[in-house]
């Protein structure tokens, strides 16, 4: 039995009722007593965007995907008129609020883009493009990679977790294999502990390649859930979200994390899309970080 | 790094050419050089029915199957007379033969008879379902449980493997559920390192409830390897297996086991199902097992 009381790897996070809160609920999940937790269910899921790394002024994943499209785009010129080609190049508010908000037109039109841009071609050349992207596309605001913009706090967290023999899995909207890509170098997340938005592949000859389909939905809401229990086969103990899409994921777990994004100096304040489950925090017994009082350092 | 030259952890392994090309290949894996792996690659699947534990004179888990469609035919008379119930009452030879070599007919009317079964029931539902029969179902041959007939020389594989940091994966064309609720006591295996035949499921109000599909079709042939990368994102280093079923998810991988049925005294012997897969392993590199010779010992 384990029994870290002093936090000494939560290095980035002020002393507070919030560390000590986290502290706490470990300690007793590996106190042998009523709040004991058995090695095999100590399972922790994160969301990432927003939770793990910074999701603001766009998801990372939908600059990489605006930006084939817009390649594509300017090969088929006859794609231009049409959506959601039209919309991006035309950088029009309202598709990308429509987005966010998860608008079912919206999602349908980037589902049918995204089919078209990616099936049929291996998961090395969709590996090769994300590299690429990682290497070459800035964010607008840091002097620095996307892949730096991760929450130092929370890799933090991630070895605390393990340290408590907890599994720690990643669970985003976002398409899997573009997080796998980069998880284990940028998280220290090993592939398969990273859950999110699965195409359909067809192995042959040694090759796989990307079909039309995606396999279970989309693994926000309800849907993250669903997503976690067929990978792990059990609901998390400990979880950590920062949007309404994350409710359902926290609401299955015994310790509920929220990231509540204050800090518009070192990063982004808001509360957009996060409005629902804002008001659930406080009401429930949801541990609530404030980036800015509770962290000492943003970004690793 | 780590060099096991001695194989101390494959007790009920005899020495001999086999045991020792797993350990060379663990050694070479290691040791930094061109047949180095990288950590992060070191991906082991196995098959279950016939590699783990035995597949004869039934596959466990049709076992299981069957015994419940029994129960509901005689609760609803109207469907002994519709298959597959009918065959499965009448134990019909030509059936079983069926289901075994994978005729699509039969597959049909199992697919369609376990949705009927288990759509709308809880994944605790389905879970005590699989306890009670683990509890009062033994083997014809043995007296013993069925979760006894673990090959122990496959146990100690898993730990070697482990020992060498790689992380064990069971792949198997049954139901992934049926085999996670044993895998942690039978085998060692977090119920997460279990890939197989996935039901689809709708998370609501803490419960989840399975719905009538399975998802990413199933885990037999390409299709493992499809499984495998789904859930890993990667393809195997190290893969071993009895059928032709899983003569993909071998070829996928760099080091392939294949396990022979030679012994009827302590297990059984058979070709049946691994014609191809016998011929290929001869033909190619793969280390062949013969049940046999190479292990002193054939259940934990």
């Amino acid at each position: 039995m384990l029994l870290i009381s002093n936090g000494e790897k939560l290095k980035s996070w002020n002393d507070g009722p919030v560390k000590q809160s986290i502290i706490n609920f470990l300690n007793s999940s590996v106190k042998l007593g009523p709040t004991y937790i058995e090695p095999e269910n100590r399972i922790a899921t994160f969301d990432n965007d927003g939770t793990l790394w910074a999701e603001k002024p766009m998801p990372v994943q939908l600059n990489f995907i605006f930006r084939a499209f817009i390649k594509t785009a300017k090969k088929d010129p006859s794609l231009m008129n049409k959506q959601p080609y039209k919309s991006i190049i035309e950088q029009d508010k309202d598709f990308f609020h429509n987005v966010l908000i998860q608008n079912p037109d919206a999602l349908m039109s980037l589902e049918k883009a995204m089919a078209r841009e990616w099936t049929g071609k291996t998961t090395d050349e969709f590996e090769s493009e994300v590299i690429e992207f990682f290497k070459t596309v800035k964010p607008a605001k840091y002097a620095t990679n996307f892949t730096e913009l991760v929450y130092k706090p929370i890799l933090e967290l991630f070895e605390l977790l393990r340290a408590y023999e907890y599994r720690v899995f990643v669970c985003s909207g976002g398409g899997r294999d573009f997080m796998r890509t980069i998880s284990e170098d940028a998280w220290g997340v090993f592939k398969e502990n990273v859950i999110g938005l699965a195409p359909e592949y067809e192995y042959s000859n040694g090759t796989l390649i990307r079909l039309g389909k995606v396999l279970g939905g989309i693994a926000l809401g309800p849907g993250k859930v669903e997503h976690i229990y067929a990978r792990t086969g059990r609901l998390p103990v400990f979880a950590a979200g920062n949007g309404d899409v994350d409710i359902e994921m926290l609401e299955s777990s015994k310790f509920r994390l929220f990231i509540n994004h204050d800090d518009d100096k070192r990063e982004y304040a808001y509360k957009s899309g996060a409005e629902r489950i804002f008001a659930l925090a406080k009401e429930n017994d949801y541990t609530i970080v404030s980036m800015k009082n509770d962290w000492k350092k943003i970004f690793k």
